[in-house]
Protein backbone atom coordinates (compact mmCIF):
# COMPACT_ATOMS: atom_id res chain seq x y z
CA UNK A 1 0.00 0.00 0.00
CA UNK A 2 3.04 1.95 -0.41
CA UNK A 3 4.13 2.24 -4.13
CA UNK A 4 2.72 5.53 -4.74
CA UNK A 5 4.32 7.45 -1.84
CA UNK A 6 6.99 10.13 -2.65
CA UNK A 7 10.43 9.71 -1.37
CA UNK A 8 11.07 10.68 2.36
CA UNK A 9 12.73 13.97 1.09
CA UNK A 10 9.95 14.43 -1.09
CA UNK A 11 7.25 14.02 1.56
CA UNK A 12 9.27 16.31 3.45
CA UNK A 13 9.46 18.68 0.76
CA UNK A 14 6.06 19.22 0.55
CA UNK A 15 4.93 19.51 4.15
CA UNK A 16 8.31 22.40 4.39
CA UNK A 17 6.49 24.16 1.64
CA UNK A 18 3.08 24.02 3.38
CA UNK A 19 4.70 25.03 6.92
CA UNK A 20 7.27 27.54 5.72
CA UNK A 21 4.81 29.25 3.49
CA UNK A 22 3.51 32.64 5.08
CA UNK A 23 0.87 35.61 3.70
CA UNK A 24 3.94 38.38 2.94
CA UNK A 25 3.27 41.90 2.78
CA UNK A 26 7.03 43.18 2.85
CA UNK A 27 8.92 42.82 -0.09
CA UNK A 28 12.21 43.74 -2.01
CA UNK A 29 11.77 45.16 -5.18
CA UNK A 30 14.46 42.96 -7.20
CA UNK A 31 12.64 41.90 -10.32
CA UNK A 32 10.92 38.07 -10.98
CA UNK A 33 12.10 36.15 -13.54
CA UNK A 34 9.35 35.49 -16.21
CA UNK A 35 10.33 31.82 -16.43
CA UNK A 36 9.56 31.61 -12.33
CA UNK A 37 6.71 33.40 -12.55
CA UNK A 38 5.06 31.14 -16.01
CA UNK A 39 5.99 28.50 -13.84
CA UNK A 40 4.01 29.97 -10.78
CA UNK A 41 0.98 30.50 -12.91
CA UNK A 42 1.04 26.70 -14.75
CA UNK A 43 0.82 25.50 -11.14
CA UNK A 44 -2.09 27.59 -10.42
CA UNK A 45 -3.37 26.04 -13.71
CA UNK A 46 -2.89 22.57 -12.42
CA UNK A 47 -5.44 23.00 -9.42
CA UNK A 48 -8.69 21.41 -8.87
CA UNK A 49 -11.51 23.13 -9.88
CA UNK A 50 -15.00 21.85 -9.37
CA UNK A 51 -16.61 20.02 -12.66
CA UNK A 52 -13.10 21.46 -14.22
CA UNK A 53 -14.53 24.46 -14.50
CA UNK A 54 -11.01 26.40 -14.56
CA UNK A 55 -12.51 29.64 -13.11
CA UNK A 56 -9.39 31.35 -12.90
CA UNK A 57 -8.38 34.37 -14.40
CA UNK A 58 -5.09 36.01 -13.48
CA UNK A 59 -4.50 39.97 -14.62
CA UNK A 60 -0.94 41.16 -14.63
CA UNK A 61 -0.88 44.60 -13.09
CA UNK A 62 1.70 46.46 -15.14
CA UNK A 63 0.87 50.41 -15.48
CA UNK A 64 1.69 52.14 -12.81
CA UNK A 65 -1.23 54.31 -12.87
CA UNK A 66 -3.06 51.42 -12.18
CA UNK A 67 -1.16 49.68 -9.42
CA UNK A 68 -1.13 53.11 -7.41
CA UNK A 69 -5.18 53.22 -8.41
CA UNK A 70 -5.55 49.63 -6.67
CA UNK A 71 -3.68 51.12 -3.77
CA UNK A 72 -5.89 53.81 -2.83
CA UNK A 73 -8.56 51.11 -3.41
CA UNK A 74 -7.06 49.11 -0.68
CA UNK A 75 -6.67 52.13 1.61
CA UNK A 76 -9.79 53.50 1.69
CA UNK A 77 -10.96 49.88 2.17
CA UNK A 78 -8.45 49.57 4.71
CA UNK A 79 -9.65 52.60 7.03
CA UNK A 80 -13.42 51.16 6.76
CA UNK A 81 -12.27 48.09 7.71
CA UNK A 82 -10.45 49.93 10.47
CA UNK A 83 -13.76 51.77 11.68
CA UNK A 84 -15.85 48.65 11.18
CA UNK A 85 -13.32 46.59 14.12
CA UNK A 86 -14.20 49.23 17.29
CA UNK A 87 -12.40 48.84 19.76
CA UNK A 88 -9.68 47.31 17.88
CA UNK A 89 -9.67 49.94 15.00
CA UNK A 90 -6.15 51.60 16.43
CA UNK A 91 -4.58 48.12 17.04
CA UNK A 92 -5.61 47.60 13.42
CA UNK A 93 -3.99 50.63 12.02
CA UNK A 94 -0.41 49.64 12.96
CA UNK A 95 -0.30 46.63 11.06
CA UNK A 96 1.10 46.32 7.86
CA UNK A 97 -1.75 44.41 5.83
CA UNK A 98 -0.60 44.76 1.99
CA UNK A 99 2.60 45.41 -0.11
CA UNK A 100 1.21 46.65 -3.23
CA UNK A 101 3.50 49.33 -4.04
CA UNK A 102 6.74 47.44 -3.28
CA UNK A 103 5.89 43.95 -4.62
CA UNK A 104 7.55 44.09 -7.94
CA UNK A 105 4.56 41.44 -9.42
CA UNK A 106 1.16 42.14 -8.68
CA UNK A 107 -1.59 40.40 -10.11
CA UNK A 108 -5.87 40.55 -9.39
CA UNK A 109 -7.31 36.93 -9.15
CA UNK A 110 -10.56 36.67 -10.30
CA UNK A 111 -13.36 34.30 -11.58
CA UNK A 112 -14.29 33.93 -14.64
CA UNK A 113 -17.79 35.21 -16.37
CA UNK A 114 -20.61 33.07 -17.46
CA UNK A 115 -20.25 30.87 -14.18
CA UNK A 116 -23.55 30.07 -14.08
CA UNK A 117 -23.68 27.42 -17.10
CA UNK A 118 -21.34 25.09 -15.05
CA UNK A 119 -23.96 23.19 -12.75
CA UNK A 120 -21.79 20.14 -11.99
CA UNK A 121 -21.01 20.20 -8.31
CA UNK A 122 -22.22 24.11 -8.02
CA UNK A 123 -26.06 23.39 -8.17
CA UNK A 124 -26.42 23.62 -4.61
CA UNK A 125 -23.10 25.39 -3.68
CA UNK A 126 -22.60 27.71 -5.97
CA UNK A 127 -19.76 29.15 -4.25
CA UNK A 128 -17.03 26.18 -5.18
CA UNK A 129 -15.70 27.76 -8.13
CA UNK A 130 -13.93 31.08 -5.37
CA UNK A 131 -12.86 27.03 -3.72
CA UNK A 132 -11.18 26.14 -7.44
CA UNK A 133 -9.55 29.38 -7.32
CA UNK A 134 -8.44 29.46 -3.66
CA UNK A 135 -7.01 26.10 -4.44
CA UNK A 136 -4.94 27.63 -7.27
CA UNK A 137 -3.91 30.53 -5.29
CA UNK A 138 -2.91 27.99 -3.12
CA UNK A 139 -0.26 26.25 -5.57
CA UNK A 140 0.89 29.57 -6.93
CA UNK A 141 1.90 30.09 -2.99
CA UNK A 142 3.49 26.79 -2.10
CA UNK A 143 5.68 27.20 -5.45
CA UNK A 144 6.51 30.20 -4.94
CA UNK A 145 7.65 29.57 -0.72
CA UNK A 146 9.69 26.59 -2.37
CA UNK A 147 11.27 29.47 -5.18
CA UNK A 148 12.34 31.15 -2.67
CA UNK A 149 9.61 34.24 -2.76
CA UNK A 150 6.72 35.57 -1.04
CA UNK A 151 3.20 36.06 -2.11
CA UNK A 152 0.43 38.31 0.21
CA UNK A 153 -3.43 37.78 -0.48
CA UNK A 154 -5.11 41.29 -0.11
CA UNK A 155 -8.98 41.29 -0.16
CA UNK A 156 -9.66 45.06 1.49
CA UNK A 157 -11.19 46.50 -1.83
CA UNK A 158 -14.38 47.18 -3.39
CA UNK A 159 -14.96 44.56 -5.53
CA UNK A 160 -17.02 46.84 -7.82
CA UNK A 161 -14.45 49.20 -8.25
CA UNK A 162 -11.64 46.79 -9.38
CA UNK A 163 -14.09 45.32 -11.75
CA UNK A 164 -14.59 49.13 -13.15
CA UNK A 165 -10.65 49.93 -13.47
CA UNK A 166 -9.86 46.87 -15.22
CA UNK A 167 -12.70 46.70 -17.17
CA UNK A 168 -14.01 43.49 -15.99
CA UNK A 169 -17.45 41.99 -16.94
CA UNK A 170 -20.07 42.24 -14.41
CA UNK A 171 -20.53 38.81 -13.69
CA UNK A 172 -16.92 38.44 -12.97
CA UNK A 173 -15.62 38.33 -9.66
CA UNK A 174 -12.23 40.12 -8.36
CA UNK A 175 -10.62 38.39 -4.98
CA UNK A 176 -7.62 38.76 -4.68
CA UNK A 177 -5.09 41.12 -5.33
CA UNK A 178 -1.79 39.08 -5.09
CA UNK A 179 1.73 40.45 -4.49
CA UNK A 180 4.39 38.44 -5.44
CA UNK A 181 8.60 39.03 -4.99
CA UNK A 182 11.80 38.50 -3.10
CA UNK A 183 11.70 39.00 0.25
CA UNK A 184 14.23 39.62 2.71
CA UNK A 185 12.57 36.97 5.47
CA UNK A 186 10.13 35.33 5.89
CA UNK A 187 7.88 35.71 9.22
CA UNK A 188 9.12 32.77 11.29
CA UNK A 189 5.04 32.72 12.30
CA UNK A 190 1.94 34.03 10.53
CA UNK A 191 2.66 38.16 10.98
CA UNK A 192 -0.66 37.98 12.45
CA UNK A 193 0.06 35.72 14.95
CA UNK A 194 3.49 37.76 15.43
CA UNK A 195 1.46 40.96 16.37
CA UNK A 196 -0.35 39.49 18.68
CA UNK A 197 -3.63 40.39 16.33
CA UNK A 198 -4.63 36.18 16.78
CA UNK A 199 -3.44 32.88 18.23
CA UNK A 200 -3.37 29.79 16.47
CA UNK A 201 -6.20 27.43 17.74
CA UNK A 202 -5.73 24.06 19.52
CA UNK A 203 -6.58 21.80 16.21
CA UNK A 204 -8.36 19.19 18.32
CA UNK A 205 -10.84 22.03 18.92
CA UNK A 206 -11.86 22.24 15.67
CA UNK A 207 -11.87 18.26 15.03
CA UNK A 208 -15.30 16.66 15.53
CA UNK A 209 -16.93 13.11 15.08
CA UNK A 210 -19.78 12.07 13.57
CA UNK A 211 -21.91 15.17 15.18
CA UNK A 212 -20.23 18.82 15.73
CA UNK A 213 -18.58 19.74 18.86
CA UNK A 214 -18.06 15.94 19.51
CA UNK A 215 -14.49 15.59 19.83
CA UNK A 216 -12.98 12.87 18.22
CA UNK A 217 -11.98 9.62 20.10
CA UNK B 1 17.98 36.89 -4.41
CA UNK B 2 17.95 33.19 -4.13
CA UNK B 3 19.18 32.16 -0.11
CA UNK B 4 15.20 31.50 0.34
CA UNK B 5 15.08 29.36 -2.49
CA UNK B 6 14.81 25.31 -1.62
CA UNK B 7 17.39 23.19 -3.36
CA UNK B 8 16.14 21.53 -6.50
CA UNK B 9 14.98 18.30 -5.50
CA UNK B 10 12.76 20.03 -3.03
CA UNK B 11 11.45 22.55 -5.35
CA UNK B 12 10.68 19.46 -8.12
CA UNK B 13 9.05 17.54 -5.40
CA UNK B 14 6.39 20.45 -4.55
CA UNK B 15 5.75 20.86 -8.27
CA UNK B 16 5.47 17.14 -8.44
CA UNK B 17 2.53 16.94 -6.05
CA UNK B 18 0.76 20.10 -7.31
CA UNK B 19 1.17 18.34 -10.79
CA UNK B 20 0.46 14.63 -9.84
CA UNK B 21 -2.73 15.14 -7.44
CA UNK B 22 -5.91 14.02 -8.70
CA UNK B 23 -9.57 14.30 -7.45
CA UNK B 24 -10.37 10.80 -7.03
CA UNK B 25 -13.42 8.75 -6.83
CA UNK B 26 -12.03 4.94 -6.90
CA UNK B 27 -10.24 4.15 -3.62
CA UNK B 28 -9.29 1.19 -1.82
CA UNK B 29 -10.63 -0.15 0.87
CA UNK B 30 -7.19 -0.36 3.06
CA UNK B 31 -7.19 1.62 6.36
CA UNK B 32 -5.49 4.96 7.06
CA UNK B 33 -2.82 5.31 9.47
CA UNK B 34 -4.03 7.66 12.06
CA UNK B 35 -0.74 9.27 12.26
CA UNK B 36 -0.78 9.89 9.18
CA UNK B 37 -4.38 11.34 8.60
CA UNK B 38 -3.26 13.24 11.81
CA UNK B 39 -0.10 14.79 9.38
CA UNK B 40 -2.86 15.76 7.08
CA UNK B 41 -4.49 17.59 9.17
CA UNK B 42 -2.09 19.45 10.73
CA UNK B 43 -1.35 20.39 7.07
CA UNK B 44 -4.57 21.84 6.53
CA UNK B 45 -4.37 23.74 9.93
CA UNK B 46 -1.35 25.30 8.31
CA UNK B 47 -2.98 26.70 5.56
CA UNK B 48 -3.55 30.57 5.45
CA UNK B 49 -6.52 32.48 6.67
CA UNK B 50 -7.96 35.39 5.92
CA UNK B 51 -7.15 37.57 9.69
CA UNK B 52 -6.20 34.79 10.54
CA UNK B 53 -9.74 32.99 11.65
CA UNK B 54 -9.22 29.65 11.05
CA UNK B 55 -12.32 29.07 9.77
CA UNK B 56 -11.78 25.56 8.90
CA UNK B 57 -13.58 22.29 10.98
CA UNK B 58 -13.41 19.10 10.23
CA UNK B 59 -16.22 16.19 11.22
CA UNK B 60 -14.89 12.59 11.08
CA UNK B 61 -17.44 10.41 9.80
CA UNK B 62 -17.03 6.78 11.90
CA UNK B 63 -20.38 5.68 11.88
CA UNK B 64 -21.70 3.57 9.30
CA UNK B 65 -25.10 4.87 9.37
CA UNK B 66 -24.30 8.59 8.94
CA UNK B 67 -21.95 7.33 6.35
CA UNK B 68 -24.74 5.47 4.31
CA UNK B 69 -27.42 9.13 4.57
CA UNK B 70 -24.25 11.37 3.31
CA UNK B 71 -24.31 8.60 0.13
CA UNK B 72 -27.88 8.85 -0.19
CA UNK B 73 -27.83 12.57 -0.07
CA UNK B 74 -25.47 12.76 -2.62
CA UNK B 75 -27.48 10.49 -4.77
CA UNK B 76 -30.26 12.70 -4.46
CA UNK B 77 -28.28 15.54 -6.11
CA UNK B 78 -26.81 13.37 -8.45
CA UNK B 79 -29.80 13.14 -10.02
CA UNK B 80 -30.95 16.23 -9.58
CA UNK B 81 -28.04 17.94 -10.96
CA UNK B 82 -28.16 15.34 -13.82
CA UNK B 83 -31.63 16.63 -14.88
CA UNK B 84 -30.33 20.67 -14.56
CA UNK B 85 -27.41 19.17 -17.35
CA UNK B 86 -30.52 19.00 -19.95
CA UNK B 87 -28.42 17.29 -23.11
CA UNK B 88 -25.68 16.39 -20.83
CA UNK B 89 -27.75 14.10 -18.43
CA UNK B 90 -26.90 10.45 -19.83
CA UNK B 91 -23.50 11.70 -20.34
CA UNK B 92 -23.22 12.89 -16.38
CA UNK B 93 -25.05 9.65 -14.77
CA UNK B 94 -22.33 7.36 -16.54
CA UNK B 95 -19.73 9.12 -14.57
CA UNK B 96 -18.30 8.41 -11.54
CA UNK B 97 -18.59 11.27 -8.95
CA UNK B 98 -17.70 10.28 -5.89
CA UNK B 99 -16.39 7.00 -3.50
CA UNK B 100 -17.72 7.60 -0.49
CA UNK B 101 -18.78 3.98 0.66
CA UNK B 102 -15.39 2.79 -0.14
CA UNK B 103 -12.43 5.50 1.02
CA UNK B 104 -11.75 4.02 3.91
CA UNK B 105 -11.67 7.33 5.97
CA UNK B 106 -14.56 9.96 5.49
CA UNK B 107 -14.60 13.82 6.50
CA UNK B 108 -17.15 16.84 6.37
CA UNK B 109 -15.19 20.19 5.49
CA UNK B 110 -17.49 22.93 7.20
CA UNK B 111 -17.04 26.64 8.10
CA UNK B 112 -17.27 27.50 11.73
CA UNK B 113 -20.11 28.96 13.25
CA UNK B 114 -20.14 33.04 14.26
CA UNK B 115 -18.14 34.24 11.45
CA UNK B 116 -19.77 37.35 11.38
CA UNK B 117 -16.95 38.63 14.61
CA UNK B 118 -14.50 38.55 11.71
CA UNK B 119 -13.95 41.16 9.42
CA UNK B 120 -10.08 41.71 8.97
CA UNK B 121 -9.98 41.06 5.08
CA UNK B 122 -14.09 40.29 5.02
CA UNK B 123 -15.93 43.70 4.81
CA UNK B 124 -16.44 43.60 1.20
CA UNK B 125 -15.78 39.91 0.68
CA UNK B 126 -16.92 38.46 3.39
CA UNK B 127 -16.49 34.74 0.78
CA UNK B 128 -12.80 34.90 1.86
CA UNK B 129 -13.68 32.63 4.36
CA UNK B 130 -14.23 30.10 2.19
CA UNK B 131 -11.23 31.05 0.50
CA UNK B 132 -9.27 30.05 3.37
CA UNK B 133 -10.89 26.32 4.21
CA UNK B 134 -10.17 25.76 0.34
CA UNK B 135 -6.49 26.44 0.81
CA UNK B 136 -6.63 24.09 3.67
CA UNK B 137 -8.15 21.51 1.60
CA UNK B 138 -5.62 21.93 -0.86
CA UNK B 139 -3.23 20.97 1.47
CA UNK B 140 -4.41 18.28 2.81
CA UNK B 141 -4.88 17.00 -0.72
CA UNK B 142 -0.86 17.66 -1.67
CA UNK B 143 0.36 16.32 1.39
CA UNK B 144 -1.99 13.29 0.51
CA UNK B 145 -0.54 13.01 -2.73
CA UNK B 146 3.10 12.96 -1.28
CA UNK B 147 1.99 10.13 0.93
CA UNK B 148 0.47 8.41 -1.62
CA UNK B 149 -3.25 8.54 -1.06
CA UNK B 150 -5.95 10.26 -3.06
CA UNK B 151 -8.45 12.41 -1.95
CA UNK B 152 -11.98 13.36 -3.72
CA UNK B 153 -14.28 16.83 -2.60
CA UNK B 154 -17.48 16.25 -3.29
CA UNK B 155 -19.79 19.09 -3.45
CA UNK B 156 -23.10 17.52 -4.67
CA UNK B 157 -25.33 17.50 -1.78
CA UNK B 158 -28.09 19.80 -0.02
CA UNK B 159 -25.79 21.80 2.52
CA UNK B 160 -29.07 22.17 4.85
CA UNK B 161 -29.62 18.16 4.97
CA UNK B 162 -26.00 17.73 5.81
CA UNK B 163 -26.05 20.31 8.82
CA UNK B 164 -29.14 18.41 10.22
CA UNK B 165 -27.72 15.16 10.43
CA UNK B 166 -24.57 16.22 11.86
CA UNK B 167 -26.23 18.70 14.61
CA UNK B 168 -24.43 21.36 12.63
CA UNK B 169 -25.32 25.37 14.09
CA UNK B 170 -27.11 27.16 11.57
CA UNK B 171 -24.37 29.69 10.92
CA UNK B 172 -21.91 26.88 10.46
CA UNK B 173 -21.75 25.92 6.83
CA UNK B 174 -20.54 22.47 5.14
CA UNK B 175 -18.73 22.68 1.61
CA UNK B 176 -17.25 19.46 1.04
CA UNK B 177 -17.40 15.45 1.68
CA UNK B 178 -14.10 14.17 1.65
CA UNK B 179 -12.99 10.71 0.87
CA UNK B 180 -9.49 10.08 1.53
CA UNK B 181 -7.93 6.59 1.27
CA UNK B 182 -4.98 4.38 -0.84
CA UNK B 183 -5.87 4.48 -4.71
CA UNK B 184 -5.06 1.32 -7.10
CA UNK B 185 -4.20 4.34 -9.48
CA UNK B 186 -3.91 7.85 -9.72
CA UNK B 187 -5.47 8.91 -12.87
CA UNK B 188 -2.92 10.28 -14.99
CA UNK B 189 -5.17 13.34 -16.16
CA UNK B 190 -7.92 14.75 -14.09
CA UNK B 191 -10.90 12.22 -14.16
CA UNK B 192 -13.15 14.86 -16.03
CA UNK B 193 -10.60 15.06 -18.71
CA UNK B 194 -9.81 11.50 -19.47
CA UNK B 195 -13.41 10.86 -20.19
CA UNK B 196 -13.91 14.25 -22.22
CA UNK B 197 -16.13 15.81 -19.95
CA UNK B 198 -14.18 19.02 -20.58
CA UNK B 199 -10.86 20.10 -22.07
CA UNK B 200 -7.96 21.90 -19.92
CA UNK B 201 -7.59 25.57 -21.57
CA UNK B 202 -4.38 27.03 -22.39
CA UNK B 203 -3.22 29.03 -19.83
CA UNK B 204 -2.50 31.87 -22.32
CA UNK B 205 -6.32 32.86 -22.74
CA UNK B 206 -7.00 32.84 -18.68
CA UNK B 207 -3.90 35.90 -18.43
CA UNK B 208 -4.71 39.30 -18.58
CA UNK B 209 -2.86 42.22 -18.29
CA UNK B 210 -4.29 45.45 -16.91
CA UNK B 211 -7.24 45.18 -18.73
CA UNK B 212 -9.68 42.29 -19.40
CA UNK B 213 -9.55 40.03 -22.32
CA UNK B 214 -6.04 41.83 -23.06
CA UNK B 215 -3.13 39.24 -23.69
CA UNK B 216 -0.19 39.49 -21.60
CA UNK B 217 2.52 40.58 -23.62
Amino acid sequence: MTHHRYSEAEISAVYRAIYERRDMRHFLTDPVDPELLNRLLQAAHHAPSVGFMQPWRFIRISSLTLRHELHTLVEQERILTAQALNEREQEFMRLKVEGILEAPVLLVAALCDQREQHVFGRRTLPEMDLASLACAIQNIWLAARAEGLGLGWVSMFDPEAVKYRLNMPQDSHPVAILCLGHVEAFYTKPMLEEQNWAERQNLGDLLFENTWNTPCR
